[in-house]
């Protein structure tokens, strides 16, 4: 079986950290300049690696094995939060290219066909997984149009200064791939909790979100009595406290479920709030569980309008994802090879946080392999792995590469 | 029995809303320009009543009747909300001045004695009802050190540059005044609704505050399971809705409660709160409610706390107001002049709102007047009365203070 180098791994990782790097985080975010130069020294790391490079119209680095098929996508994505860590993203997009260069290296495997891919956006500068969105067709054309980021900046915009707008974009070619694979860092504590060393993904739960608004009447906190009152935060106090209390007696053993947004208006201690909005958001592997919740919340808001106090009213939250599976052949290798390479102290897990992998396995089989978090930490400055982790996770991830590669040759 | 003159009293009620005009509205808050020019036109108009008129130097504007003793305290604030309405406060004012007119132009009243007074920053630019507890000496010496309003402008400043640094600072004189009247638009919308014209206020209800801070553990809302949670948010529903569910079996028929701060931290969709804050006010005529409100806030936390969750604090708010009772005798003859001129239509009522006749009830015997507000608007431009009830209010006024002077006298 080939052999990943350890240490040209970890050198890339802490090259690729350099570029943005704040303290002990990244400043990476989609079409930054630091995130371009990352994209083009990857682009000359996959060239490097024997694989003919490029960065098409949208951002995404596509190193593609000069072997013919069937062949094999791994990666991740290379842009970052807007105060990032270091390896969210980062960690799947260098396992891609060791993955790639380990196989080529040794006789048994480097007849194999790995393409190696740093997505773009998918931290949602602009729209989440964009990147893989695109490279799966799943964007209509002139999509990019009207899209702004959080500081007004266009789309189109950021790729012109990115130096993009000529270049060609890229999508997937369904003949020449048998899967995709995905490694990332968990961003959750489960593996550290549970003293295990490698989690491979079944499911990506699917989220949906509802945004409650309630429309009462403002007025002097001193002067209207309570049977008088309207009152906006009286009706979201109901409602937001009701979900809590019923919402387990639909859940799933895994279903999650927030009240992370809430606004009261006008805010001051001495006035009746006479509006209010929350937004509740949702988590579940099973589309049943997601419509349960869907149909209780709507329950609950219907049962506070008609007490006759503030009204509510419930809108379904723009984004919704449905649960992606991932695919039961490639869990099989990442299974054995997370078995072989961690004296069995591996699991399979659902993921809680969404991945590209959950986009391109509309059109892909799809593998999704973790590991674990320090302290579950992630999406903050502070978040990091311990290196034997993120060296054994490459070991993993190579051995399940090529089983599945050559699987699919000589079956 | 005196005359007030209507048409005078309007009239200088609209050349004091002129004073800072926006609209419908007044913008004269504590020491502003408009406000020194208001104080220093009604000086002149207590002088022309032939009253010793001077501005104080904490911006009181006292005009004292050259009669002797015993004498009535009359007026109210002409300071306004930064975006106030034309009545709150400006109505007792000119009730005042035209009390003090009236009972000077009747040969059966002319030898009694009625001191007009405009109070300053009653609506707490700087320290709520400043004039009254300073006029009561209720405030330290030295006590304007340090303080600023909410653009960090300094008291001190602001009486610089209001000219008022050097000018002598009043303080009542406890043996001439055998009490202090004050009539106010009602700010509520009870004497509309209940067709009444006239409210003779019995007690200013007491208020308290609670703060409640949530501190939990701020999380992946994806990957975070709700076992394993510290939502600063749940904790902050379940204490407001258990508040609602519970204040009405220990409150007066008369309390009110509200929690229209809140306050989610870091306030997005996709994370767990970590921390949040929500602020409970309460009002009530009892000492006795007061107490029992927030011996039940303290243990409806307490309960939340044992949970295991977030954990709960609560800090009682700097705002504390102890229900302040007006005197028996002046209600007698306010409810007297009442019941005269509105055929019977008027009521006792407690006020929700505070006044600077709370404050002076600590050191003389306080009665307080209400006349209905359109729709019960108050602290918004919009504020309005109709002018029959400007009017009515002022003659009942009047009569209630000349009855209690020529009680007073003659008793």
């Amino acid at each position: 079986m080939p052999k990943i180098n350890a240490e040209r791994l970890i050198s890339n990782l802490r090259e690729l950290r350099s570029i943005g790097a704040e303290g002990t985080g990244v400043v990476r975010p989609a079409f930054s300049i630091k995130d371009m130069e990352a994209r083009n020294w990857l682009k000359s790391l996959y060239e490097d690696a024997g694989l003919e490079a490029q960065i098409d119209g949208i951002g995404n680095v596509l190193g593609r094995s000069r072997n013919s098929g069937p062949a094999l996508l791994i990666g991740s994505h290379s842009d970052t939060q807007p105060t990032g860590g270091w390896l969210d993203g980062a960690l799947g997009v260098i396992y891609g290219l060791e993955v790639a260069r380990a196989l080529a290296e040794d006789p048994t495997t480097r007849h194999l066909a790995v393409d190696a891919i740093a997505l773009q956006d998918e931290e949602s500068r602009f729209l989440g997984c964009m990147g893989s969105h695109h490279y799966c067709g799943l964007l209509e054309p002139g999509f990019e149009q009207g899209v702004v980021d959080k500081d007004g900046i266009s789309l189109v915009d950021a790729i012109r200064e990115a130096g993009l707008t000529e270049a060609p974009r890229l999508q997937v070619d369904r003949e020449r791939y048998i899967g995709f694979l995905e490694a990332h860092i968990e961003q959750g504590p489960h593996l550290e909790q549970d003293g295990l060393q490698i989690g491979v993904v079944d499911v990506i739960v699917g989220l949906r979100g509802i945004v409650f608004t309630f429309e009462g009447q403002q007025n002097h906190a001193g002067t209207t009595m309570m049977a008088g009152r309207r009152d906006a935060a009286t009706a979201l106090y109901e409602v937001a406290h009701t979900i809590n209390q019923e919402f387990p007696k639909v859940a799933g053993d895994r279903s999650v479920w927030t009240m992370g947004r809430v606004n009261v208006s006008p805010g001051a201690p001495s006035i009746v709030p006479g509006y209010a909005e929350l937004e509740l958001q949702f988590r579940d592997r099973s589309e049943d569980v997601l419509d349960a919740f869907t149909a209780l919340a709507h329950k609950i808001a219907e049962e506070v309008n008609k007490r006759g106090g503030a009204s509510v009213t419930t809108e379904n939250s723009r984004v919704k994802i449905s649960p992606a599976l991932m695919d039961d052949n490639l869990q099989k290798h990442l299974s054995a090879a997370a078995k072989a390479h961690t004296s069995d102290h591996w699991q399979t897990m659902p993921s809680g946080a969404f991945h590209d992998a959950g986009v391109i396995s509309n059109v892909l089989p799809c593998g999704l392999m973790f590991i674990p978090s320090i302290d579950g930490i992630s999406h903050d400055f502070a978040e990091d792995s311990f290196e034997a982790d993120i060296i054994r996770g490459c070991e993993v991830f190579a051995d399940a590469a090529a089983s599945i590669l050559l699987e699919a040759t000589t079956g």
